[in-house]
């Protein structure tokens, strides 16, 4: 079944137009029918898993007015997290990729409206101060609480703030709505999901949730994302899942191509659902990545649908690489074009700007090889334009969302990006975010 | 003295801030005040130059209404180019590429309205056959000619056209602005000049006229540049010269991230001043090639003021950085940003989004070493924020001209970049260029 279709979210659209149906199960392993979306589900769908939230005062702008979270596992689990590249991290980074290292993170605080970034070393002691208190409230140790902050850079966190708000969290089974709320900044709408799907015999649920607007892009941006299931799992086969289901969902994602300075994943595995441990090379091992990476795609996909200013997304399929990585350089670059993104806010099948993005990719390319259609209409073969009919094609480009599919003809591999279109709004929004 | 404040050109805003003034003789050799620029100066402003242009119809927009451009030095000379490294070329790219490299190039077919690009075999047979009509019009051999295109990708030359339009076409030293206005595509006025540099007693000359607006990116994007000198210089110095020349200016230039088919910058040296031929290691080829590098990078600067939808440009100066290639990329990648450059437009100090792209530009960045400068003002230190007076930083950003300056301290490398702001215009502009 599609992902989208069984999925009411809180105040969003459902998309569920045959393309993105169709491509919500990449990877065309077959299992993509195990899976099942919960409705309302949320990162607490899972056994075991509490979370909840309150209003600390970080945060002076939004209607949504939850600005610091917790998130549980009500028994020890194993953690995996990826991290942003960017040089410049903010010390909620560093001190969670530390504890995420130490093995024994269950937990994690997270706040919205301040980054915690570029503040000297005055950061990590309050990362460590926030982490410390959090851990007091849920009765842990310190080193199995990870922090993830987002909001604006070179601002302190009001530690007398967060020292009165942390201990008013109260958490439950319910909390994960209040939870995916608290981590919005200039979201419109709190992204989060919940699946199932059959393993051994018994359900495992995964849930997840997201936040991320603007900023978007490969190797992650301003986006916090927070995935938990109730299966067990082994520390080094969550960690190439996480890897894998990251590569192929939040870093194919476009909507600008900045990266920032805090962005997070963390997955956490507990075991509630009474599977033994999951570990590498199993069918198991297979079905849950591949329904990790299903959870990853979706939310990946809300946040390319809640990019500021956009009311328009789009796909790029590239089939027939030569290598996985030049499918995805192939299919980000396209993806990440302003130009390409223009096109699209205004419905003008301009081909040749895709030709273009592709060319300067770094893919390898064989002009005289390329296809290009846009849904289901083919543009360009073997390098050469095809007439086609323009006012049909405009009238494809009206809808919300739009497939680009370029096939290169020179191996087997392929990859998925998507992007939104760049509007009028997106320039206004950002002009204006400080000041 | 300035580059600018000598040069009105013809429909410009002449702009004459410190900044601009400052760094327009970058790299401090202490040469600049050799160099003057002439006003009302072209590429035929160097001897035995000429040139002329016509409108054969191949450009149906615009109110400059040439499209069919000749320049030609009058006795044999040396040339060197530079391409677009997309691995999709113009078929005028590739015959050019080839004609340059076998040595004897001293002319140019240029046309615009047309890509000659993504229009299979055609295209090299359509490029053969321009490059065949202009020798026979000037009298030269097939491989003494270069062809240049721009415009739209996907449609083959109107052959018929151009051979009726390239007889047509009258040469003379005056025809450096038709010629310059035969290349315009979506340019709102023609960009050229002329400066001459004292060399060994003589007076050697120096022209250049750019096409380029949108599209711009490092690497070179639709731009196509024509250089000329009536110095003598030998091929592997003029490539060398050009290469480094090209490489600090329209290498350093970023309106959008989008990189052409097209891209092609022309070097011709004709030794029409008298001078022996200028070689490597001398005192001539230095203040040479700061000359040429003073030319590239004031029409690096002209496309960058005549961005689509963009009155607002501003300047990215990295110090100290670990290599010349992370103090281009750091400089490079803040020009890129799309959030920086919505936040130039906004007049808004938002030194985290410089901080940000410069943290994921790929330089060596030491977080704890950073300083941030905009214009005069510091705005970080040690990586730390400086409280600073935000109304006077908002009101020195509403200037058309910006700085930012940035101060790794970890090596002695320099590098400067230049942007534009992004604005609603851009977005509309572009939304609808080809329906």
């Amino acid at each position: 079944m599609g992902v989208n279709e069984a999925l009411p979210t809180l105040d969003a659209v459902v998309y569920c137009t045959p393309f993105f149906k169709e491509t919500a199960c990449f990877g065309s392993t077959g299992m993509a029918e195990q899976i099942q979306f919960i409705p309302g589900g949320s990162v607490t769908s899972p056994s075991g898993f509490v979370a909840g939230a309150t209003f600390a005062g970080l945060k002076t702008y939004g209607e949504h007015k939850l600005d610091l979270g917790l998130l549980m596992s009500q028994q020890p689990c194993v953690a995996a997290g990826t991290f942003t590249t960017n040089a410049v991290k903010s010390a909620s980074v560093v001190l969670t990729s530390d504890h995420v290292a130490k093995g024994q993170v269950r937990a994690v605080v997270a706040n919205s409206g301040i980054a915690n970034a570029c503040v000297g070393e005055q950061g990590l002691r309050d990362a460590q101060e926030t982490v410390g208190l959090a851990a007091r409230h849920l009765g842990l140790k310190d080193n199995e609480v990870a922090i993830c902050s987002t909001g604006i850079i070179g601002v302190e966190l009001p530690m007398a703030l967060i020292r009165a708000g942390i201990p008013k969290v109260q958490l439950s089974a319910e909390g994960g709505l209040p939870f995916a709320r608290s981590i919005m900044t200039t979201d419109s709408r709190p992204k989060e999901a919940a699946l199932t799907v059959e393993i051994d015999g018994k359900t495992v649920t995964i849930g997840g949730c997201v936040k991320g607007s603007g900023m978007i892009h490969p190797n992650m941006a301003t986006m916090l994302a927070f995935l938990t299931t109730d299966a067990a799992v082994t520390p080094a086969l969550l960690r190439s899942m996480l890897k894998e289901a990251v590569n192929s969902s939040f870093n194919m994602v476009s909507v600008d191509r900045d990266t920032s300075t805090n962005d997070t994943v963390l997955l956490f595995a507990n075991g509630a659902c009474g599977l033994p441990p999951i570990s590498g090379g199993s069918k198991a091992a297979a079905i849950l990545g591949q329904a990790v990476t299903e959870m990853c795609s979706y939310l990946a996909k809300e946040i390319v649908r809640d990019a500021e200013g956009s009311r328009k997304v789009f796909e790029v399929r590239v089939e027939g690489a030569r290598t996985l990585e030049d499918a995805r350089k192939a299919a980000r670059s396209i993806a990440s074009s302003s130009l390409v993104k223009t096109a699209v806010h205004g419905n003008d099948p301009n081909w040749g700007r895709i030709v273009c993005a592709l060319g300067y990719s770094g893919a390898e390319v064989d002009e005289k090889r390329v296809g290009l259609y846009i849904n289901e209409v083919c543009l360009m073969e073997n390098g050469m334009p095809i007439p086609f009919f323009k006012d049909a094609v405009i009238a494809i480009m009206r809808n919300p969302e739009v497939s680009f599919g370029i096939r290169l003809n020179l191996g087997d591999a392929t990859a998925t990006a998507w992007g939104c279109e760049l509007t009028e709004e997106y320039v206004t929004f950002n002009s204006a975010y400080t000041t």
